[in-house]
Parts: C-alpha cells; structure tokens; sequence
C-alpha cells in the first residue's frame, strides 16, 4: 500500500543550505522563515481561528534527504557522530519515509491578493521545504515536559560566546537597516551552539567555516574559546531573501 | 509534486470503530495499544536506544478518512459541531492530506522471532491504522506548555460519573480477570468525556449507545447526570484482542 501526498506549500527561510540549521525548532527564535500555501488552500477559509494559536506544527517532507535514502542507522550530530543510534530513535532526515515535524510560533497570517502566508518563527527549516499539513499545536496533547528523553535530554549547550570582527560588525549594521532587523542577534543563535559536528566541540581549530544566510555567505572562525564572525558576503544568485 | 509513503507499520488497538475513540492522546491512559513494525524495520538495529524514551511521536495515516476527502472547512466535535473553522486550525482527519501525528507512550519495545512490536499507551488510534514514522518525543522542542491554543486550550471536561449496572459489572470481572486487566477503568476513561458531539453534553436523553471496544459491543446510557454502562456484549467476529 502506498499513500501519496502533495505539498500544500513551501517554505522560504533564511537556511539556503543544509549546514548550520539549527538542529531543533525553537533553538534560534530569530530565525523567521514563511509558509507560502498553494492553491487551493490559500484561502482564509482553510486557516479560520487559526490565528488564536502561538505555535503550529508544521510536518513536511526533507526534501534534500530523498535522493540519498535512509539507513536502519544514523550517527546524530549531537552524539559525536560516531554512535550509531536506531532511525527511529533519531529525528534525522534519512528515514525510510523522510517526514519532519517542527513545532513552530506562529507569528501571523496573511492573505492578500490571492497569496495566504503564514509568518512563522524558530523554524529550523531548509529554504524550499516543502510542507504536507499544518496542525494547530495542543498543549494538553502535545506537550508533555516531563517526558524522557534519552540520549536528547538537554538541549545543545552553548559552546562560546560569538563575537564580531569590526568588518562583520560594520556589514550586520549596514543589512539590519536594510532589511534583516535581527540579523545578529540570529548569527549568533546559529552559531553560539556550534554548527560542527559535536566531536569538533570545544576546540578551536583555527579554521574558517561558512554557510549561506539568507543572500549572504556568512564566514566565521573559532579559536581561543570564541567564535570571531569574520565577514558576510554578499552572494549575487539573488532571490535569497524571500522570506 | 507528488510524494509517496509506505507504512512501516501497523496499530493494533482495541478502538474497532471511530465513535468512542478519544479525542486526542493521553485523554485514555489505560487505552494499549501496540505498533508492529514491518520488514526490513521490525530489526532491533532500527530501534536502538528509543527505548530511552518514555514518549514517542507516531505520524500516520487517517486511513478511514481517505475515501471522504477533505474540507476547506470543518466542525470540531468539542465546538458542538455546528461551528465551521478551517482544516488547518483542526486536527480533524479530513485533510488535505490526512496525515494524524499522536504523541504517546512507550511503554517496551519487544522483538523476537522476527517480529517488532512498540508496547504503546494513551493511544487515540484505530485499530489497522498505517504507521509512516515513529520519532523520539523531544521536550525541548517539542513540549511548549505556555503555547496558547485557542478554542481548544482546555482538555475535554468530565461530563459526568460512569457507573455499572450489576450485569455490567460482572462482565468486567469476568474480561479483566480473562484478559483485558484494566477494562474497567478505560470504560470509565472513553465515557466520562461524552463521546457524543458537544451538542448533546450534559443532556441525558435515555438514548442507548454502543461502540466495538476490543471484541465485545460496549453499551451505555445517559440519564440523570451520570452514564450507566448496560453491558459488554461478546462479538463474535474474532481477532479484535490483537493488541
């Protein structure tokens, strides 16, 4: 028996590639991103009382995990990645059906000109993602704060606190006028938890890293117990800031 | 684009039919019900460490819901029914892509002879319903006990006390004593919420009901303010104990 699903729309956030996002929802409240639903579901009818909820949970295809497939086995980030753990015990993108499930805020609804938006926040997601349903988040099912959870207990610790070059500086005044008003305050939950695999935590290896936000190629360092944010780039492929 | 899904498993459940099955998890605590896994996930490999996990998320398919299609609009049970809001602000099953997502318990996982089953309790599923995923519960990202959910912020109230008649009563002892231990205690949980539509909460109309629980046909009464379990009448069509 198989089932076949449609997008009811795509997401557009910040996250242009696979490196750096943050590896739970809620983890960099900053980090915005929109729902974009398709006809026919772009009505205000299909989203009545919704607005009355803060937070939704948005369960949608990884997309970028289809073409490589899944494994019985995944070595998650946060152990190292070097301890095989179960694919059900896991939240990793290659499992045998690769559905995500993020529980996101919902910051606003908007329906104009035959477009419905839904403005969300804390999404962990993947520029382009695209999304099967959005449920309401109900606390007296869904959240269950005391509930065990293995080797995911805790939440990834802050590893070092993020500081900026005076070039970097200068360039997240100049965007943060111009169009990203958080823009820092969002570097630094991405990086403040250490987008490397956990084995790399706590050393400072002297290397630079990067990864693409928004339309920018974010450029940064890690040494002597810190982060140095090196620069951002602007990247001329356009488009990327449709969110 | 089109995404296609295969089971990874099966619930088996004592909820035969849709009427009386609760209306989110966790309402029916004493409501078993087990995930067999199908190959190649019924391995052990595939499960390791979940059983760190006192809670897990289960994503499946509404497959009762498939052949009614979905609506731009629908009428929650808990808002009396004859108020519309919008699919996506509903958990109901008539989606656009009726995909459920349950968090539960877990209470074992036990595989042998080449068959994996997940033990599961506070399950709101139909028994034969198509498991797509099985992921940790997470409460760091997922467990948000401040989110404001809007016409649904409160669990469904207790309408009222669930008593036995003598027949009733002994039909309990004699299933819990034979096979179903806590039998008495899921009647009370499924009936003490009213699994009429809200409509009709609070108003004793005399009326008998029934739903299939496990193999037998459940019977029950309002009247007075408080529902009167008439009897648990044996079915005999077989293998409803499967759980």
């Amino acid at each position: 028996m198989t089932y076949a699903f449609e997008p009811i729309g795509v997401i557009h956030s910040c996250f242009k590639e696979k490196f750096g996002i943050p590896r739970q929802p809620g983890l960099a409240s900053e980090a915005t991103a929109t729902l974009e639903l398709f006809a026919p579901y772009n009505s205000q009818e299909a989203l009545a009382e919704l607005a009355g909820f803060s937070h939704i949970w948005l369960v949608f295809v990884f997309h970028q995990a289809l073409r490589e497939g899944w494994r019985l086995t995944v070595r998650p980030p946060r152990l190292g990645g070097n301890q095989r753990i179960g694919v059900f015990a896991s939240r990793a993108p290659f499992r045998p059906n690769p559905i995500g499930l993020s529980a996101v805020q919902l910051e606003g609804i908007n329906c104009q000109d035959g477009r419905c938006r839904l403005r969300l926040r804390g999404a962990d997601l993947l520029d382009g993602t695209p999304v099967l349903d959005v449920k309401p988040y109900i606390p007296y099912a869904d959240a269950l704060p005391e509930a065990v959870a293995g080797y995911a207990a805790q939440p990834p610790a802050v590893q070092f606190k993020v500081v900026f070059s005076a070039a970097a500086e200068a360039q997240c005044v100049a965007y943060e006028r111009a169009r990203y008003p958080a823009l820092r305050r969002l570097i630094e939950q991405i990086l403040q938890t250490d987008p490397r695999p956990a084995y790399r935590h706590g050393q400072g290896d002297g290397q630079c890293y990067g990864m693409r936000l928004y339309d920018f190629d974010l450029r940064w360092r890690i040494d002597d117990g810190q982060c140095r944010v090196l620069g951002l780039e602007p990247l001329d492929s356009g488009g990327g800031g449709d969110n």
